[in-house]
């Protein structure tokens, strides 16, 4: 299976598990680093209909090599900015109720610890629920070059996170390879829901 | 795939989705736009069991052109509305929790609005998720004359809005053609869950 | 399709939807009225693997004709209960988290009324919202002989009723056939749900 | 169809329902009581793509019989323990939402029953909704062999319970066989969100 025929795969699967709504979601995946060539969703699709014909390839600057064949993502700079600044091999952006609602309760600290948690495990590197996951937040623009400037700032002061969220506007995650982030797509949808559970129920007693 | 055909697919998965369980939710494509003729599910049927026969074919009064082949939707003079007003090509009817919940709690405002979420960007012409979208939510009645002419007059006075709600009853949503009443239908039910689980929680802190 | 294999289908879609696990769960269709023989499921199954032996006839006293191809589920009596004194030709009792939580919930008024919802229209005979469904609530027990005379009781006095809880312990619901009885499920599903939900968030502001 | 196949079959399952998300879970079946023999998932798999080849064999003390095949899971000695203290002939480890909130939230009293659910009659041995079932809760733990040993004690303290739970770590129970131990889980799912859902409603009116 290639990159392209591996993110219509994850596209269609995000999309049935409603994590990629409506024409909601994009996904990239590093063809060559040097130079840097990215596979990524194009714009605007709907997810439960993606083909091969609409992966695009994109250099550093989230350019199209070949615009004919369609428009890239409009948050392509967003995935550029993750792939250089942490050397990620694939960019996932999905899009689900529990990411969007805690985006929004969480905003005015700036993000949320998720900790104590077993299945923090299933991030790259983590080795102990008693890790402290940092999931820091941005507010939304459609100033594209602005967000991935906001973007690198953010990867640059937080290094070690696996992801962060942009308020009412879904998540970001990343791996060295798609199997790596979409592991990272799992993982955060489990720990977001089970964390807005949990806060939804009476206070510990 | 003709507008009978598309018809069956999306009230299957409508019903396999939850939005149209029982015999609710209706929904339509016009076939002709002068003189005006509207394909249009037949009244009270399942919709997991829908067949391109249960589609029937009405006029710009509801009325059905082959009587014999069945009883057009009860609803029929809403859709012939709604598409009369806004020149739709697709208007679809769905009934899920979520949106009959918030048609009853928000009820004493005549409607709520969707603000600053970027799922709102899938709905037709709205381009940031600074958009403001307002939600109006109409008494039920089983006069369906009153409750079209109360569709006309509503229409009339938000021709800005995508949608609408019926009080205990489920959502109005329509589009230039049936892919764009679908998408219309996911983005809602999407922003709908989100706007009920968010205000479950505790208010900001 | 004859009534076992019905009944086999709807056990397997029940079990998918959450509404028949573990080994609960059980279905019935008349297959005739005078001398009385209802098909019911065997006891103790598991709904997904459901094959038409697991369907076993039972007499006017729930006892099997075939006592060798089985035991007829523990609640034999109360479907026969509600056959004998209802007419129904179907009875079906799911066991859903809705179902179970509303009647525990609201056994202290031995029951709730459902008031309002245009979903109500799918229950037989009911041709508006505003509707008033009683929903009664029955304490649990292991005494099937009480219970299907508690069951008795309860219709006498509630004879317009659609459907019934029991606490902790799900729904019985029927109709005039296997499906009317299906689409009963469906629609208190549907209205569990939402009643549940409704109520938990904020009162009407 | 042989322990391999019914573990790859169970896990994918399990996968697909949200109970063993990531690489979370591990599922495991006696081969042989004497000398013990354990079927059990390797470490560090996605559950949806289980094959049989994933399934490795341990003995009493947990480690693997042919090496060069794998690497046993991590929890390996927890499934040995309860082999070993209760006679199991299967063990399963799930990981959903709802045992991981309530595992958190009842944490301080180091445990909570569940009481008075028809739906417990599902467990082995339990013949009335009046069963009071304790379930106990560990604490979390990377340390292996302490936590399998906080896993014995346990046993021989509660040798009547049908499962436990770890903080923040999902659900262990079991059962005389497969067949057994995955009606437990499902079971124990449909009680834990009965029981977490109804917390969430207002208190009893």
């Amino acid at each position: 299976m290639n990159a392209s025929e591996h993110l219509v795969q994850l596209g269609r699967e995000f999309h049935r598990r409603g994590w990629a709504l409506g024409t909601s979601g994009n996904f990239s995946a590093v063809v060559s680093h040097d130079p840097l060539r990215i596979a990524i969703t194009a714009s605007s699709l709907d997810k439960s209909r993606l083909v091969p014909e609409n992966i695009l390839q994109v250099d550093s600057e989230g350019r199209a090599l070949e615009p004919a064949a369609g428009k890239p993502s409009a948050e392509t700079l967003l995935h550029v900015a993750i792939v250089q600044r942490l050397g990620a091999g694939a960019v996932l952006h999905t899009h689900s109720v529990w990411s969007t609602i805690l985006s929004d309760y969480h905003l005015g600290h700036g993000g949320f610890f998720i900790e104590g948690y077993e299945m923090l495990k299933g991030l790259s590197g983590v080795v102990t629920h008693e890790h402290r996951e940092w999931v820091p937040i941005l507010e939304n623009s459609q100033d594209m070059k602005a967000l991935s400037e906001e973007t690198a700032r953010l990867l640059e002061e937080n290094p070690k996170i696996h992801g962060f969220l942009i308020r009412r506007h879904g998540m970001y995650t990343w791996g060295r390879d798609l199997d790596e982030a979409a592991r990272h797509v799992e993982i955060f949808e489990f720990l977001l829901e089970s964390v807005g559970r949990r806060q939804m129920m009476e206070p510990q007693y």
